[in-house]
């Protein structure tokens, strides 16, 4: 119990491979897309009385199915309300080689700070179809508790590959013949205008400085999503999702 | 400052019929928007050095400003970091009648309760060039302080009308031929093929329930946000979002 509450900390996540998933709806995809990385399940009686479908399907997972009491489960969670449920799992190991063959539509998040973007990237990901989410190094932890939560089970549909260096992601793009575009608010070519049929991923920086110059112009494309009132600019989560819907509707005609 | 820092207090803000706005984004805004509604501004020193500009237009817009430590400021903050500046604002007395003449698109949040949520949507309508958010009772209070955060200046760009009876609203929107168009995941009309040239309204419901039926049926359509990859939905904020970006773009050709 204390050795789950440490996977709050990113220095345990990194040492033991393994995170936490709190709540029903994650634990339920978790178990669903991902069972056999689970390495234990806790549920309190009124988790198992109200998602007894999850309880049943852990079980029959082969998953490690342990009763708590709320006490219990409230000093493993992160999470103010687990909701009466949370699991362990064990990292996947995935790398870009892994996800770039046939990917269409990709979305690479430079130095992203702010836990609850990067989880709602990686959902906006999964519902827009997209193949991957790729993640630099300097970045917030994908597997951290409050990623997790925001990406509401996201993350075990869709692959997350994190740590990366973003020179030689680019390259790896490049190659494989992945158009990049960068999003800039300046950039010169409108969201509206830009050719999305072909592969391509979609680049975003970090939430208070954007992305470096360097970055940008290493990139295929510069786009700005038109900002229609006086808004300065829209958050990066609803940015991406915004581009990542863009790719979806124009790939559908 | 006591009296500040209970401006967190929804029945404080009730009361007074005032509001917090913190950090430089969101004061700058305020005072080069809607300077006649401030009250005060609080600034510390290291605020005034770096944000020189903000405590001129301050001054050059007659507000009332004050010198105060880190201490007070951080005492009268909701904010972990207020950056330096924080203003008490008087809120906008607007009605629904305020918003619709000539109105071309509009968003209605029913009974939405996260603070993060409504100020991304805000943010949103802003950036789309929305005339108005409107919201719900029941809803959480347009001008808490969480709210005004996470709105990043925007609600001192674009009319916010809260406290709204939902059939009378659509009833007002209606009468005024705005097309309401509510947001439903199993929706037989999907997004890409709604038609939005002419005015309209996206109706939107609760994070946790979405639409109740009898609000969606009452509306003109619905609409389904289609989800390409195995994510059950998109919060509420993304979906907003991803339905005003759509009507830009479409009422721009």
């Amino acid at each position: 119990m204390r050795g789950v509450a440490a996977l709050a900390r990113r220095s345990v996540r990194s040492d033991t491979g393994r995170f936490l998933v709190e709540g029903p709806q994650a634990v339920r995809e978790l178990i669903r897309y991902a069972a056999p990385s689970v390495v234990d399940v806790y549920v309190t009686p009124d988790g198992r009385a109200r998602h007894a479908e999850i309880y049943s399907a852990a079980y029959a997972a082969g998953c490690f199915v342990h009763d708590v009491t709320d006490e219990v489960l409230a000093a493993m969670a992160d999470a103010d309300t687990p909701q009466g449920m949370v699991a362990v799992a064990q990292q996947p190991v995935v790398g870009l080689a892994d996800v770039l063959d046939g990917a269409r539509l990709l979305v690479l998040l430079h130095e992203v700070r702010d836990p609850g973007n990067l989880g709602t990237v990686i959902r906006g990901a999964d519902a827009t179809g997209a193949d991957a989410v790729l993640v630099t190094a300097n970045s917030v932890d994908a597997f951290s508790p409050k990623v997790i939560r925001s990406g509401a089970g996201s993350h075990f549909h869709v692959p997350v590959v994190s740590r990366l260096d973003v020179e030689a992601t680019l390259a790896a793009l490049g190659e494989r013949g992945i158009r990049t575009l960068a999003t800039q608010g300046d950039a010169p070519l409108a969201l509206p205008d830009a050719d999305l049929t072909g592969p391509h991923a979609w680049v975003l920086g970090n939430e208070a400085h954007g992305l470096p110059d360097a970055v940008a112009a290493a990139c295929d494309e510069r786009v700005a999503i038109p900002i229609y009132g006086a808004a300065e600019s829209l958050n990066l989560a609803m940015a991406a999702t915004v581009c990542l819907y863009a790719s979806a509707f124009a790939r559908r005609g």
